[in-house]
């Protein structure tokens, strides 16, 4: 079971999947829980290129092109031992969000983006991906306090964020089977259960599969 | 006029060109002569990324889109510029490279890679790219010989440069418009005069267009 979880920063996911996680592993789930960009030691350094700020004026194609190099070290050398070992993976953030960010953010297309990131993602699309929808101006907000250090992509515009959640929808719409929205405006205890209940209602369908086909 | 140079290490196709840039110079032309993998400030830290000794046993894929972001950056920042002032381009290695020798010789699949390239690459694939064939005991003993530092693909199994070469001969035969071909295991003075004369008559041509149709 190969779970991704999607959104802008400051939607609380992070913190949201991480008491998931200890549930899941509460009721007996071993669980792995991984991060984009980075994840993995070579990842690590190509998510350092892209966010230094000598990459500002980077050619948004070198950007995308950078983002799935790392995923796909990531997705090799990470994502599928575990799942070939039986655990849950759950990574934050994962393609939908090259997608959604330089696809649609930067102007490269959706389409483009998305199509080259199924030849290298292969049979790995992920089985779940929830995406966690926050108003622009809350996620702003949310920013503001935030103790983190702000990245590039923190200190966008507000028309690129518009067209990032912009293209999270197109994709909601292109793959309705595989994505589940969360309201990440409610408080987070809210978010949290919903959450729960989307993954273990998952992982009851895997287990009692409607038809007897397996892969 | 943009114009790539193709075929394994050894085969003189550096030595070459540079005499062979000298003498379009001196009949007036303004020439830039650049590289990859590298050519570029963020597209030399990435081909020391993919180059280092720690990178060994990174997934095919990774390295070629390594590779495609390194190239993205060579193209926007300093081949798109230069031709748009006027210059004859000369690139030692582009696009085919990573075709042949990730495509075929890593068995990503030729087709996969070069469709993922020509979205990456877009308008810009060379007017003319000229193939440097060598017989691949030859390139090893002239890879013996040679006093450069060698890295993770001069140290590559005969399988795999023989995978590169037919990598290549696929290309040519996909692309027989653009492509010319060069016998390498001739002396270095026959085979500049050779791509001298190659590169010549394709700038006749295109200042002499046998049809009126511009760009």
């Amino acid at each position: 079971m190969f779970i991704t979880i999607e959104g802008v920063d400051g939607s609380g996911k992070t913190t949201a999947i991480k008491k998931v996680a200890e549930k899941l592993e509460k009721a007996g789930y071993e669980v792995l829980l991984t991060r984009e960009p980075g994840g993995e030691k070579i990842s690590e350094q190509i998510r350092h290129l892209i966010l230094a700020d000598q990459s500002e004026g980077m050619d948004p194609w070198t950007e995308a092109l950078l983002y799935l190099a790392a995923r796909r070290e990531h997705l090799s050398k990470v994502i599928i031992p575990a799942l070939k070992a039986n655990k849950i993976v759950i990574s934050d953030r994962f393609m939908d969000s090259t997608s959604a960010y330089q696809g649609h953010g930067r102007g490269l297309g959706l389409e483009a983006v998305d199509t080259i990131q199924r030849v290298v993602v292969g049979d790995y699309v992920p089985n779940l991906t929830i995406y966690f929808d926050l108003d622009p101006q809350e996620a702003q907000r949310r920013l503001k306090t935030a103790t983190k250090t702000k990245n590039r992509f923190d200190l966008e515009k507000k028309e690129f964020k518009d067209l990032v959640r912009e293209g999270y929808q197109k994709l909601l719409q292109k793959y309705p089977d595989r994505f589940r929205v969360v309201d990440a405006n409610q408080s987070l205890d809210n978010v949290e259960d919903q959450i729960s209940r989307l993954i273990f209602e998952a992982l009851e369908n895997a287990n009692h599969p409607v038809s007897s086909k397996t892969n």
